[in-house]
This record gives C-alpha cells, structure tokens and sequence, in this order.
C-alpha cells in the first residue's frame, strides 16, 4: 500500500466564502502542501536541494480527480492523509483523504510528474524519471 | 451543445510558483470564476440576488476532474471557454477548455450543484433542483 | 504591555513566488489568521458563536503598516507574536513580530474595529463598541 | 506628478470572505498586479525579460501602508489608480486609490526596491540602483 503520511491543516475565517464553507480552491492548495509534506516525511531532501543534487524542482500535477463529499468551514481541523498508490515510468499517482475527525470531506487523486527545468532560458519544464532512492523512501 | 462564454484572464506574477509556472490551485480560482460569469452572461442574476428570489446561494463543487496540458506563466493571456454540457436533477455538468492563443493549457469538467443554506443557524447547504429559468438562460 | 499569543506558520512552496520568496499578500493572510487566533486563544468564542451572542462576525481591518525586514522562503516556519498593544472606542491596534528563530521577518500593525452586519438584507458593515468582556480576556 | 496607470479589477465572489466583503489580503494580490501592471504599461519589459538584460528579478515590498475606507464586495468592478510618487537612490514610493467609480474604497503608499538575485544557489534578494532607463520611462 505503500507510506501513508498525515498533513494537519487548521480551516481559517479567510479559507471561506460567503456560503461562509471552504472556497474550493484552497483544498488544492492544501493538498499542494500535503503532497510535498509527503515528501518531506519520508526523508526526502526539499527541492531545492533537489534541483542541486537531482535536477528536480518539483512534482507538478497532470491529471487531478476530486469529489467533495462534506463541505468544511472555519475552526475545523482538517487531516489529510496522502499516499502514492502508483508508480509509472515518468509519473506517479498520488491519493488523499481529507477528514474531519471521521467524517469524510473530500477524496482526491492526482498524476504527478518529477519535472526539471527546460535547458536555456525558456521557462517551463519537462518530466523525468522518478529517481530510484527517492522511490524507495516513499513506498 | 448550450451557449459558450469566454472569460479571460490575466497571469500575474504572484500566480506564479518558484518554477515559474502558474501555481495550479490558481487555475480553480480562475475556473470558478468562469463559472459565476458563465451564468452572469448568460443573464442569470448575481447570486446575492438570487438568493433573494430563489434561495440559491451558489453553485459549490460536487466532482472536478482536470488535465493539465501545457504550463502558462506570467504575461500570458488565458481564455477560458465555458459550457455546460449536461443537466441532471440538481446537478449540472460544466466544462472548461483554458487556451492561450490556440494552445490548450487545461481542460476540466465538473459536476456542481445549486446550493441553498440549511435552515437555521447552522454552517452548511443543501442541493436543490436547477430553476427552469436559470437552465433555460444557459441553455 | 497585554497578553502575546505566538501564531506558527510553515511556509509552503505554493507562497513562493518566481523570485523564490515568500509572495508578500501571504503574510497578510497568516496575519490575518494570527489575529483571529489571538482571540481565540485568549479565550473569545468563534466568530459564528459571537454572531449569535453579541452580533459580531468578526475584525475587519482599518488600517495597516507593515515593514518588511527579512525574506523568508518555503521550508521556513514562522512565529507571529501577536498583542493588543491599545483600545480605542470602537477600534483597537493589533501588533505582530514575525520571526524565523530569532531573525525578524515583518512587522506589522493594524487598526481593527469590532464589525456588525449592518441591518437588512444590504452587503456590508458597521462599527460597534469593544465587548467589555472581550477586551478583559484579551488584556 | 508623474505617470498615472489605471488598473482594473472584477471583484469575485471566492475573493470575499464570510462577511460577503471582500478580504483584505486580496487588495494586496491586487495592488501587487497593479503595480507591475504600472511598469508595463509605461513600456518597461517584463521581469523575465529584465533578469536578463539588467539582473532585476522584481520589485519587492519593503514597507506599505493602506487604510481601508469602504468594503467593497463580488459584482464590484475596481480602478487601481498607480504612480509611483518619489524615487529614492535603490527605492521608491508607489501610491495606489483603489476607487469604485468615485467611491474610494482604499489607499496605500509603498516603498518597494529594484531586486536582483543574490549571487550563488543561495536564495534571497538584494536591492540595485534604479536603472535610469527604467526611471525615466515611469515619470
């Protein structure tokens, strides 16, 4: 099943709308965090020691899939529990749970790439393999 | 195929990450704002408006499936092209083709709801069916 | 000199910008959070318990200078020591140090009023005077 | 008085908090745009391309200041009003009214730096000297 990491977010009053509920793009920023957090808690180096040693700047998505299943206002503690469920050549499928206490509140699943910059001086980035040591510390 | 509405947007350098590229919880931020000016063109009334004479306070987010194509940066000029391609009891299904010029940087479908509040003082909000004529204006 | 609550943030690759530094509209927000968690720390209900009590929703913003001394990047954590430094009428001054370990970052101070829905169904809102049993938790 | 750029914004709805207004880290993101949005306008090329020919990355905050005069709220269509009012050997002063038609809404007066990289992997900014080119395409 590989790893499972836990990623605590505390909902603020600016996290809300005027439906006074979470503003849908702030889980995305949550679940951002939550994926480096991942990272971070299995033993990963931050990426920008990455891109020193590894060429890696980041794990940029390519596909996310999400259902809202309860919505989540301010005062709420929020654990989302992450994990990588699949390993392809150049991507990763990587999963979240977000829970409050036992309820469920949204269920997300995401293609990720490990991307390196472009050579010159264009920006953008392009996908590498995903490095055999950083596999190993996260499955 | 309902009316199109294109809805544009301006990428700003603090959309951006430290690759560069648009940070993507940013794209929902700009997707949900397509959707709110998909119904506004379409001459549906603001919904502080609507929640007046229909009790409808939004459209939250049931499911959203996103593919990210090509990255944008700063400087670019992104069009959102927006539908909706499906209604279903009291969900509707809307799509969103985000072009730079005549390059596709993300597609994304969702399925969303016309919410209205729970009754009393509790958080929270209900689904409630698609009003005649809201669907008959974007249709 | 009153109470000081210490607010703790991490910082996330997301509140990075190109330049690689925190984006500064995000340490608005985390001051935002700050404030509100002061209260709360110093014992003031939620803002949707003290609707219902005392027909506040919460302490918007007058005023604000903040002088930025340090950057900070992702992987930082930062405490924001935060303190009611004065009471006026029916506004008040909220102060916050920003630190990384012992280097300050920003330091701010706000002029925030208690605020109420004005009456009716208009958006917007009113002034109204400190609670005194608020401004005693605080003190 | 030097160069007045006006930018516009549409307030959205995820833009506005709980109290339906508009939360005010947002006039920040908005502000921020607005500023670069200045440099652009006076015919200054952008970041990316200035990294290259003079090493300027930005132009980060150093110290600002807004008081908040009305709220604004979703629907609202926002002039950021821009100059910059005073240049300082590596600094300058940048002044923005935030009107709604001739409802002033917000004012905020900046000290922002010239920034180029510091030299090595080490993240972090320092400021330069305004190149004169620059300085006189803004007055």
């Amino acid at each position: 099943m590989g790893k499972e990491v836990i990623h605590r977010v505390q909902v603020e009053f600016g996290d809300c709308d005027p439906a006074r509920i979470v503003w849908f793009p702030n889980f995305f920023r949550w679940i951002d965090a939550a994926s480096r957090n991942f990272f971070v808690q299995c033993g990963v180096p931050p990426w920008h020691e990455l891109e020193q040693s590894h060429g890696i700047i980041g794990t940029p998505l390519v596909d996310t899939q999400a259902r809202f299943i309860q919505t989540a206002s301010y005062g709420d503690r929020l654990d989302i529990h992450t994990r990588i469920t699949e390993w392809r050549g150049r991507s990763f499928v990587q999963h979240y749970r977000v829970m409050r206490d036992t309820t469920a509140i949204l269920e997300c699943t995401e293609v990720r790439i490990f991307a390196a910059r472009r050579s010159g001086s264009e920006p953008g980035i392009r996908a590498v393999e995903a490095p055999p040591d950083i596999r190993a510390m996260c499955s």
